[in-house]
Protein backbone atom coordinates (compact mmCIF):
# COMPACT_ATOMS: atom_id res chain seq x y z
CA UNK A 1 0.00 0.00 0.00
CA UNK A 2 1.24 3.48 -1.02
CA UNK A 3 0.62 6.75 1.15
CA UNK A 4 0.32 9.32 -1.65
CA UNK A 5 0.77 13.25 -0.33
CA UNK A 6 0.45 15.81 -3.36
CA UNK A 7 0.19 19.57 -3.17
CA UNK A 8 -1.73 21.71 -5.51
CA UNK A 9 -2.73 25.83 -5.21
CA UNK A 10 -5.87 26.80 -5.36
CA UNK A 11 -7.06 30.97 -6.00
CA UNK A 12 -6.69 32.97 -3.29
CA UNK A 13 -9.61 34.63 -4.45
CA UNK A 14 -11.56 31.01 -4.72
CA UNK A 15 -10.89 29.64 -1.72
CA UNK A 16 -14.67 29.75 -0.29
CA UNK A 17 -16.07 28.55 -3.79
CA UNK A 18 -13.74 25.74 -3.71
CA UNK A 19 -14.56 24.65 0.02
CA UNK A 20 -18.18 24.50 -0.86
CA UNK A 21 -17.89 22.53 -4.66
CA UNK A 22 -16.29 20.15 -2.35
CA UNK A 23 -19.25 19.31 -0.16
CA UNK A 24 -21.15 18.30 -2.60
CA UNK A 25 -18.94 16.27 -4.79
CA UNK A 26 -20.84 14.45 -8.00
CA UNK A 27 -21.99 10.85 -6.26
CA UNK A 28 -20.07 9.23 -10.03
CA UNK A 29 -17.22 11.36 -9.03
CA UNK A 30 -16.58 9.54 -5.67
CA UNK A 31 -17.68 6.76 -7.39
CA UNK A 32 -15.12 6.21 -9.36
CA UNK A 33 -12.65 7.37 -7.17
CA UNK A 34 -13.46 4.72 -5.22
CA UNK A 35 -13.19 1.97 -7.96
CA UNK A 36 -9.99 3.34 -9.56
CA UNK A 37 -8.73 2.84 -5.95
CA UNK A 38 -8.33 6.07 -4.14
CA UNK A 39 -8.81 5.07 -0.19
CA UNK A 40 -8.81 6.85 2.54
CA UNK A 41 -8.97 10.40 0.30
CA UNK A 42 -8.78 13.88 1.78
CA UNK A 43 -8.46 17.38 0.62
CA UNK A 44 -7.28 20.25 3.04
CA UNK A 45 -6.98 23.24 2.23
CA UNK A 46 -4.65 26.38 4.16
CA UNK A 47 -5.67 29.95 4.29
CA UNK A 48 -3.24 30.73 1.78
CA UNK A 49 -4.71 28.66 -0.77
CA UNK A 50 -2.35 25.59 -0.60
CA UNK A 51 -3.78 22.65 -1.20
CA UNK A 52 -3.01 18.91 0.09
CA UNK A 53 -4.22 15.70 -0.83
CA UNK A 54 -3.37 12.52 1.11
CA UNK A 55 -4.49 8.93 0.01
CA UNK A 56 -3.67 5.64 0.37
CA UNK A 57 -3.83 3.30 -2.70
CA UNK A 58 -2.40 0.05 -4.05
CA UNK A 59 -0.46 1.51 -7.05
CA UNK A 60 -0.92 5.31 -7.58
CA UNK A 61 0.00 5.58 -11.24
CA UNK A 62 -3.04 2.83 -11.64
CA UNK A 63 -4.96 4.92 -9.76
CA UNK A 64 -4.38 7.95 -12.00
CA UNK A 65 -4.56 6.43 -15.19
CA UNK A 66 -7.75 4.77 -14.04
CA UNK A 67 -9.08 8.34 -13.26
CA UNK A 68 -7.78 9.58 -16.60
CA UNK A 69 -9.86 6.95 -18.71
CA UNK A 70 -12.78 7.97 -16.66
CA UNK A 71 -15.30 10.71 -18.79
CA UNK A 72 -16.78 11.91 -15.13
CA UNK A 73 -13.37 12.91 -14.51
CA UNK A 74 -12.85 15.05 -17.30
CA UNK A 75 -15.79 16.83 -17.04
CA UNK A 76 -14.93 17.34 -13.14
CA UNK A 77 -11.50 18.44 -13.98
CA UNK A 78 -12.83 20.50 -16.76
CA UNK A 79 -14.66 23.14 -14.14
CA UNK A 80 -12.20 22.52 -11.62
CA UNK A 81 -9.15 23.88 -13.40
CA UNK A 82 -10.61 27.19 -13.13
CA UNK A 83 -9.79 27.45 -9.19
CA UNK A 84 -5.88 26.87 -9.67
CA UNK A 85 -3.15 28.72 -10.29
CA UNK A 86 -0.03 27.54 -12.14
CA UNK A 87 -1.20 24.45 -14.07
CA UNK A 88 1.44 23.00 -16.11
CA UNK A 89 -0.84 20.97 -17.75
CA UNK A 90 -4.25 22.45 -17.74
CA UNK A 91 -5.42 20.13 -15.29
CA UNK A 92 -5.15 19.38 -11.53
CA UNK A 93 -5.58 15.82 -11.82
CA UNK A 94 -2.23 16.02 -14.37
CA UNK A 95 -0.45 18.72 -12.18
CA UNK A 96 -0.63 16.48 -9.15
CA UNK A 97 3.36 15.50 -7.86
CA UNK A 98 3.91 13.08 -4.31
CA UNK A 99 6.03 14.42 -2.17
CA UNK A 100 8.14 12.19 -0.41
CA UNK A 101 7.37 10.47 2.65
CA UNK A 102 10.17 10.58 5.40
CA UNK A 103 8.20 8.88 8.28
CA UNK A 104 5.71 6.61 8.93
CA UNK A 105 4.24 5.14 12.48
CA UNK A 106 1.19 3.12 11.86
CA UNK B 1 -11.90 9.92 14.66
CA UNK B 2 -9.87 13.23 13.12
CA UNK B 3 -8.01 13.41 10.39
CA UNK B 4 -5.32 16.29 10.66
CA UNK B 5 -3.01 17.81 8.29
CA UNK B 6 -0.47 20.84 9.56
CA UNK B 7 2.34 22.35 7.70
CA UNK B 8 6.35 23.24 8.87
CA UNK B 9 8.87 24.39 6.99
CA UNK B 10 12.57 22.52 7.05
CA UNK B 11 15.64 24.88 5.99
CA UNK B 12 16.51 24.01 2.56
CA UNK B 13 20.42 22.93 3.42
CA UNK B 14 19.20 20.62 6.21
CA UNK B 15 16.73 18.49 4.60
CA UNK B 16 19.14 15.61 3.73
CA UNK B 17 20.09 15.61 7.29
CA UNK B 18 16.47 15.80 8.32
CA UNK B 19 16.02 12.94 6.08
CA UNK B 20 18.14 10.92 7.70
CA UNK B 21 17.09 11.27 11.22
CA UNK B 22 13.55 10.56 10.13
CA UNK B 23 15.41 7.05 9.21
CA UNK B 24 16.13 6.33 12.94
CA UNK B 25 13.41 8.32 14.93
CA UNK B 26 14.34 7.25 18.88
CA UNK B 27 12.32 3.86 19.88
CA UNK B 28 10.88 5.47 22.67
CA UNK B 29 9.79 8.41 20.58
CA UNK B 30 7.70 6.20 18.26
CA UNK B 31 6.47 4.67 21.28
CA UNK B 32 5.51 7.70 23.00
CA UNK B 33 3.59 8.97 19.79
CA UNK B 34 1.78 5.87 20.17
CA UNK B 35 0.83 5.78 23.40
CA UNK B 36 -0.53 9.45 22.75
CA UNK B 37 -2.77 8.41 20.25
CA UNK B 38 -0.84 9.59 16.74
CA UNK B 39 -1.92 6.60 14.55
CA UNK B 40 -1.43 6.32 10.78
CA UNK B 41 1.12 9.40 11.30
CA UNK B 42 3.50 10.37 7.67
CA UNK B 43 5.48 13.14 6.82
CA UNK B 44 6.15 14.16 3.61
CA UNK B 45 9.10 16.48 2.53
CA UNK B 46 9.27 18.67 -0.57
CA UNK B 47 12.34 19.45 -2.47
CA UNK B 48 11.86 23.38 -1.01
CA UNK B 49 11.25 22.33 2.41
CA UNK B 50 7.80 22.08 2.95
CA UNK B 51 7.10 19.64 5.56
CA UNK B 52 3.03 18.36 5.60
CA UNK B 53 2.35 15.87 8.45
CA UNK B 54 -0.80 13.53 8.26
CA UNK B 55 -2.10 11.49 10.91
CA UNK B 56 -5.43 10.11 12.97
CA UNK B 57 -5.99 10.45 16.21
CA UNK B 58 -9.44 10.93 18.48
CA UNK B 59 -8.71 14.03 20.00
CA UNK B 60 -5.81 16.00 18.31
CA UNK B 61 -5.35 18.45 21.32
CA UNK B 62 -5.14 15.66 23.41
CA UNK B 63 -2.50 13.75 21.46
CA UNK B 64 -0.69 16.95 21.52
CA UNK B 65 -0.86 17.38 25.33
CA UNK B 66 -0.08 14.01 25.25
CA UNK B 67 3.15 14.55 23.78
CA UNK B 68 4.14 17.54 25.30
CA UNK B 69 4.29 15.95 28.40
CA UNK B 70 6.78 13.68 27.59
CA UNK B 71 10.56 14.09 28.59
CA UNK B 72 11.37 12.15 25.55
CA UNK B 73 9.16 14.64 23.31
CA UNK B 74 11.38 17.40 24.66
CA UNK B 75 14.82 16.03 24.11
CA UNK B 76 13.65 15.00 20.05
CA UNK B 77 12.03 18.70 19.58
CA UNK B 78 15.49 20.39 21.09
CA UNK B 79 17.42 18.24 18.53
CA UNK B 80 15.01 18.97 15.34
CA UNK B 81 14.32 23.04 16.30
CA UNK B 82 17.31 23.80 14.67
CA UNK B 83 16.20 21.94 11.05
CA UNK B 84 13.22 24.20 10.75
CA UNK B 85 12.50 27.81 9.73
CA UNK B 86 10.07 30.17 11.25
CA UNK B 87 9.35 28.47 14.62
CA UNK B 88 7.68 30.49 16.77
CA UNK B 89 7.40 29.36 19.30
CA UNK B 90 10.84 27.61 19.06
CA UNK B 91 9.27 23.97 18.61
CA UNK B 92 7.84 22.26 16.34
CA UNK B 93 5.62 20.60 18.04
CA UNK B 94 4.00 23.75 19.41
CA UNK B 95 3.84 25.62 15.64
CA UNK B 96 1.56 22.91 14.45
CA UNK B 97 -1.67 24.40 13.38
CA UNK B 98 -3.99 21.94 11.56
CA UNK B 99 -5.22 22.35 7.49
CA UNK B 100 -9.07 22.82 7.01
CA UNK B 101 -10.47 19.07 5.84
CA UNK B 102 -12.53 20.41 2.68
CA UNK B 103 -12.95 16.86 1.12
CA UNK B 104 -12.71 13.26 2.90
CA UNK B 105 -13.33 9.85 1.04
CA UNK B 106 -13.43 6.77 2.32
Amino acid sequence: MQRICFLLRVKPDRLEEYRERHKTVWPEMRQALQETGWHNYSLFLSDDGLLVGYLETDDFEAARAGMAAREVNHRWQAEMAEFFEDLESGSADSDMRPLTEVFHLD
